[in-house]
């Protein structure tokens, strides 16, 4: 991957949609997916594995990941052994393992404490499934909806218990979108330090209003993959006030616009990103779809 | 000033509510004013001195230019020298002049070219006003909404026109929200290696979601004052699809968060822009005022 490239990791069909109270259809899903994969995105979070009971948009996970475009790069999330064992039957090659940084929301969102889940990684190196790739994100890595501020020695704490067993990637999450351009680059820039070899990953939240200015902060720390979600769509459902991810095309836009390139076509982002505020009937925060992009055609 | 103090000018009494078709009365405005001023804003456009029939919303001008807080720091925008006398005989301390960068939105704005505009400058600096503090807004000065690109040569050749009569503050106006944080970053640095002197200002619309992070950008690059509107309001009468400029209390949080004072009082500001939300009668863009401030007092 060039230095310049910014890999976009499209998460509509997993962050985007869970959190709706609308169901969308199997096949929706599998537009959707194929529509993101069209616009140019080359790897998606596809699903997540988790209990439909309290997650029902995710109910359809093992179809859905059968079902993918073979081209793409899918990803599936997994917060526990049962979801890891359920994505390698549906044929996943990689999957994302969530560990939350702060012990209320770990425990309210997988029942377990941080340290727990971090130590059933160990399960997940274990072969025949050891050509699987293991990408962790790092949930509320900036602020915690129950405890409020994570603190840079207990993010390092669970960077270092996580890293001990080697992931191929690691992301940092704001769950619920607090943090600021100075927290990302701080916190990347020691992880850097700390880890120099591990590709880094953020996935972002725009709740506050300062998703994109945190994406930037990012790239200028040298990270070069972020997800994003089309039409800004997105929430946890175990996170109050969480509202969505950075759209898919807003970022392209700020990224196409500083002459980095992501190899996604805007105008097609922006028609997928229109397609599912359609589907799920009703409006969604991305701007650039509603603003249009610049220079427009129309300019004289 | 301290390098580390930003400077918040507030510009919902212009900005925020010029296009809006409810009009509120002056007992309106001068309460937003009120409330800004008590939840720390030190510095206002408080109105702006244009033809009525063009902004109907800026009509009662002169009566908010006089009924102003003392303690308040307070602007008045001019398109023309019409609009100067009418700010002086108000007893305004300082007008802002707009000057817009592309030709057509020049003459669509204020019926004049760009350098003709500029030629109107030689006016303002006569005595027996010339103890008014000058402030120059160039607009467009990162895109336009008719002639799309506004190339660097271009808004450097206004620029230099505008420095020759020596404003006191220059402002560059992302007037209908297409600029990226390298865009800043990149104007920004060439007007300061070019006039290491003159103060330099922001003033962002967040139309395609990049307002904060080009606030950030700004900040980066040394930019201490910034123009912002209590709950993203506003836009533009004569640019099509200008949409709210970066929200005052969304840019405070962002900086507060980031060790930067402004002198604002947080929940004053979200206070201040409910207010005007109920004034103005329609959900406005702000994002913090809906989310809520982090660390929140309910956290565990």
């Amino acid at each position: 991957m060039s230095m310049d490239f910014l890999q976009i990791i499209e998460v509509s069909p997993r962050d985007g949609i869970q959190n709706e109270t609308k169901l969308l259809s199997t096949k929706q899903k599998l537009m959707l997916i194929r529509k993101a994969h069209e616009a140019g995105i080359t790897r998606m979070e596809v699903t997540s594995f988790v209990n439909p009971k309290r997650v029902p948009q995710m109910a359809d996970a093992d179809i859905v990941a059968q079902k993918h475009p073979q081209t793409l790069d899918a990803i599936g999330l997994i917060l526990n052994r049962r979801g890891f064992e359920r994505a390698v039957a549906a044929g996943l090659n990689e999957v994302n393992f969530v560990i939350v940084a702060s012990e209320t929301f770990s425990q309210r969102n997988q029942n377990t404490g941080t340290f727990e889940t971090i130590k059933i990684m160990e399960t997940l190196r274990t072969p025949p499934q050891q050509n699987i790739r293991l990408s962790v994100t790092i949930g509320a890595a900036f602020g915690c909806p129950f405890e409020g501020e994570v603190s840079i020695s207990r993010l390092m704490n669970v960077v270092e218990a996580v890293m001990f067993y080697q992931p191929d990637e690691l992301a940092l999450a704001d769950t619920i979108g607090v943090a600021t351009p100075r927290d990302i680059s701080e916190r990347i820039r020691i992880i850097q330090r700390t880890y120099p070899d591990i590709p880094l990953r953020l996935h972002l939240h725009n709740t506050r209003n300062t998703g994109i200015a945190n994406a930037w902060a990012g790239v200028e720390a040298g990270v070069r993959r972020l997800d994003a979600s089309l039409g800004g769509t997105g929430g946890c459902p175990f996170a109050p006030n969480a509202t969505g991810n950075i759209a898919t095309e807003d970022l392209v836009y700020m990224l196409k616009r500083s002459g980095l390139p992501t190899g996604i076509d805007l105008d097609a982002a922006i028609d997928a990103a229109k397609w599912l505020e359609e589907q799920l009937g009703h409006s969604v925060p991305g701007q650039v779809m509603k603003a249009g992009r610049f220079p427009m055609s129309q300019n004289c």
